[in-house]
């Protein structure tokens, strides 16, 4: 199948996507008969341009990587906003990547609600939406007959959704356990060759995998985040911020982690929700000791990992990278996919 | 989707199966909108019954299960054989479990062919008919419009082919490498905790992880087949029994262990295979000494776990059982669930 693209927001995620399809387009066509063309690109900052007859996605990085604004692309049509983008051009496929506040959700969520109700399919690495309304736009995509994919939210491009969704279809998924945050991983695993937290926490903000005020990171809101989102499209029950008990990894000393080292454990960062007698969920995030030979202990660095208690197989975990440029931007591709086995049949 | 099924043999993996469909038919229905009629069975031992209207599979179960003949049912045709069972009924799914010779593939293969060229969908869990014949008898379902799924012959339930071909789908897979056997994981488990070699094999024969001829189990052999199995459905690449290196793990001692230990690594009997410049494929079984932050190393117990080497997230690795009754059953369900999907759009 042939898809029209439009990109409603274009910092690093959209530009890691961009790079994929371009560096995988032969491989895309021969293996998946996946063919695509971008038509617009709608940027808060670097502004917007439109061509039906498909944009030069070299182009358009050499000029977003040299720094200059979209206007400065040779050809079509200009200054369209992103709800212009989304409604007036003939894109099927919106890529929703905006920067968006996480509480409200927006402007992600109006976008998503337009594009969704407009008949399009939207694949998006925003979590306010999927945290808030995951359910009610599942539906809208349902009713209008097209797809909303956010495997990036999770794990980034470790196909963690997909997996609940498709690949473990048939189970009963009665809870989960996961280490959904890279960067208090990678914080724990240097404590545990003996750096302190404040000298680990530099280092990873050195990295890159920190930021300047880490405390999303490290109080567990970021993995709080995840959790509400797994519960609410795997466990398939709502749930929403207040409900999650939680605590960061602050509060863990070296001693604690080489008391925990004694008695044959780990210290993990660990989010998690159960699936209660009566149907309640008990989610929570939580430093957690591990046995050594809990398959999640042995997750060191920024990886992610995530383990689903099911009915017939027990426990399955996968392991992968839980963040980066082009491993988010892979994640819109594994929807993009979706939508493509769902159109070819 | 209603699919009419035709189990032929039916020893413990099909009754796995066909316990699954009984518990689960609602959440099926309800779910996937997968239903379901078993219209025969035929097996070598326990005979053979057909009724076009359906079989009632609790009956069947009991029957089976008090020793009995499958001509002690009540009503429908009997005495076809399994050849008869595939072509003369109206299923429109073959679930192929007979016992097989891995070496030769048979009956399996001569099944699996006979019912494709029929126009029949297959899901198998008999692994000779895929070492030796994977990509013809693929090319052979696609030419015929149906499918051939195998998802059990590695890992059983846990979805590890389906995992590389929709789930990661979109990134060029390089290689991989697992732990593919539960008898030698479970030994080495063992051993690592302190146990002789000796000690650690009768106790997984005891709980029936090992036969009473360990070979194909503790030389590797096992796993050679499923390091083939996977080299040419994930890699793409065709290769045979003689292309893998192998070595089992009835060389290693306790001093062995004792002395990976005091490195900070852990012994894993490791099947793998990585695509070489200029294409070539370098396939082996081994013990190896990982480092405790493989996520490998973590995997204990009879769990198997495999990790694949991808160009766009790097290792991604996962974790479940790799035998079972019930386990293995349910990787014939993915596949009874993938035959739903692509009929139902």
């Amino acid at each position: 199948m042939h898809f029209k693209l439009a990109f409603i927001g274009f910092g690093t995620v959209g530009q890691g996507l961009a790079e994929i399809l371009l560096d995988k387009k032969d491989f895309l066509e021969k293996n998946f008969n996946f063919q695509w063309t971008v038509v617009a690109i709608s940027d808060v900052n670097k502004g917007s341009i439109s061509n039906e007859n498909g944009l030069d996605m070299k182009k358009v990085l050499e000029l977003v990587k040299a720094g200059k604004k979209l206007d400065e692309y040779p050809s079509g049509f200009k200054g369209m906003n992103s709800i212009e983008t989304i409604t007036r051009t003939d894109a099927d496929v919106i890529i929703e990547v905006t920067y968006t506040n996480i509480k409200t959700g927006e402007p992600a969520l109006t976008h998503i609600k337009t594009a969704l109700n407009a008949g399009k399919n939207v694949v998006s690495t925003n979590k306010g939406p999927v945290v808030k309304l995951a359910a009610d736009l599942t539906k809208l995509a349902r009713s209008k007959n097209v797809f909303y994919g956010f495997e990036g939210v999770v794990l980034s491009g470790t196909p963690a959704i997909n997996l609940a969704k498709f690949t473990l279809a048939g189970n009963n998924i009665t809870g989960f356990k996961g280490i959904l945050n890279g960067t208090t991983n990678y914080i724990l695993t240097r404590m545990e060759e003996g750096m302190s937290y404040e000298d680990a926490l530099k280092k990873a903000q050195e990295l890159g995998y920190a930021e300047a005020d880490p405390t999303s990171d490290v109080e567990g809101l970021d993995a709080l985040g995840k959790v509400v989102i797994l519960t609410n499209v795997v466990l398939d029950t709502e749930i929403s911020w207040q409900d999650v008990e939680i605590k960061g990894i602050t509060g863990i000393s070296k001693e604690d982690i080489e008391k925990a080292k004694s008695e044959g454990k780990r210290y993990k960062l660990i989010g998690s929700a159960e699936v209660q007698e009566g149907g309640t969920v008990k989610a929570k995030v939580w430093p957690e000791k591990l046995p050594l030979n809990d398959p999640l202990a042995g997750v060191s660095e920024a990886t992610n990992a995530l383990t689903y208690f099911t009915d017939e197989l027990g426990p399955v975990t996968i392991v992968g990278p839980g963040a980066g440029r082009r491993e988010t931007g892979f994640a819109l591709l594994i929807d993009l996919l979706e939508i493509n086995r769902r159109s070819s049949k």
